[in-house]
């Protein structure tokens, strides 16, 4: 199988550790997408993802699986025995509805604050992000103050469990790490005071599937093109 | 178990139709929240699920799932047999990514249409949609825009199979159902010319756990305060 992807992007991170947890890093082909100069917009690859987003899976038969959560479902349950998505009915719920939280009031709204509200990452793609709209930084603040309201939430949810979903790591933990990841790198970290938080980070960062998964650095080419 | 929502309103309709198909209605007892006075952007419910929307499902110990493909993944697993969620590592991958696509591409922003260029469901919502923003109208008919797109995209898919993931009808499709149904209610109609959408649909309406599922009306006090 193939994956579309980018290495150091935050959305490829989720399903880089997905594959470093499942162990199936060695049978994936990485193909790498130049998402600075927008070729995640242009035909060839709209044809694999109409939304125009990384990461894509490609199977051996030519079927494309997009977005996070379907393909970590196939990836976590391609040997029959789900650890990240959920076994029973209740884990599987409560896993997803986590999952998508992580996604509605962090991940989603940083992308919006950093496309719209900073420059994101430059020319190419900013003509992407629907330059002909009045007020588009506008709603990239809020969507900023969103972000925060986010970290709140979640905080008070971890001061009463280790993990998104319960006491055990799950695609939602994934969701959310990349959500800081990109907030980091958006401008809107973490406040201090939000120590459950703070403290859930670490235990995720020193988890092996993170900390061993492969694609983590950006390559030298693209950090002089983000101006590093 | 319980289930928080409104008979008439879209995504209920998503979680009536999983019911349905499951034979779990009679084991559900519902609470209505009066959308229309934005009852679900109070405290009382915001503590069930802070991100203010319905359809919340109450298990008897407390617990609370919400999100339409999370509750789904639940009932859905509940006797061990799903059928609208997938069995295989890639029937999961592939309804999971038709689900994301069919909220992503027309329920989601038929609902920011809804909400930011049409006077949605009145003023007590309203105050709850971001009325700070200069350029929501603006917004929302872009966002307009994205569901016709959403429109001509799902029919190319359906000209080529019968449902969203496949040959079987899936959560995929009654997340597009839910979508039109909205769709119809903003005033974005699918248009005459994509007949493959169109008999897909059709093709919808007519499955029983479409037809016979709870909640398909308006309350008639609903209907007059919506102006009916």
């Amino acid at each position: 199988m193939k994956i579309y992807d980018r290495p150091g992007f935050p959305n490829p991170a989720r399903i880089r550790i997905v594959l470093a947890e499942k162990g199936l890093d060695k049978l994936v082909e990485f193909i790498s997408v130049d998402l600075i100069a927008a070729e995640h917009k242009q035909q060839a690859f709209l044809a694999k993802n109409p939304a125009g987003v990384v990461p894509a899976l490609e199977l051996d038969d030519g079927t494309v699986i997009t977005e996070c959560a379907a393909i970590t479902e196939y990836l976590d349950n391609l040997d029959g025995h789900p650890v990240l998505t959920g076994s029973t009915a209740r884990e599987k719920g409560v896993i997803h509805m986590m999952q998508r939280r992580a996604e509605a009031f962090v991940l989603d709204p940083v992308g919006l604050y950093f496309h719209h509200a900073t420059p994101g990452l430059g020319p190419a793609l900013q003509a992407y992000k629907r330059p002909e709209w009045e007020g588009r930084k506008a709603m990239g603040l809020h969507e900023g103050d969103k972000v925060l309201e986010g970290y709140r939430y979640f905080d008070g949810l971890l001061a009463r469990q280790n993990f998104l979903a319960g006491d055990r790591f799950s695609m939602a933990d994934i969701t959310l790490f990349a959500g800081l990841m990109f907030a980091d790198a958006a401008g809107l970290p973490v406040p201090e005071h939000l120590g459950a938080l703070r403290a859930w980070r670490q235990r995720v960062e020193a988890l092996p599937c993170v900390r061993q998964r492969s694609g983590q650095q950006f390559g030298q080419d693209d950090l002089t093109r983000m101006g590093f």
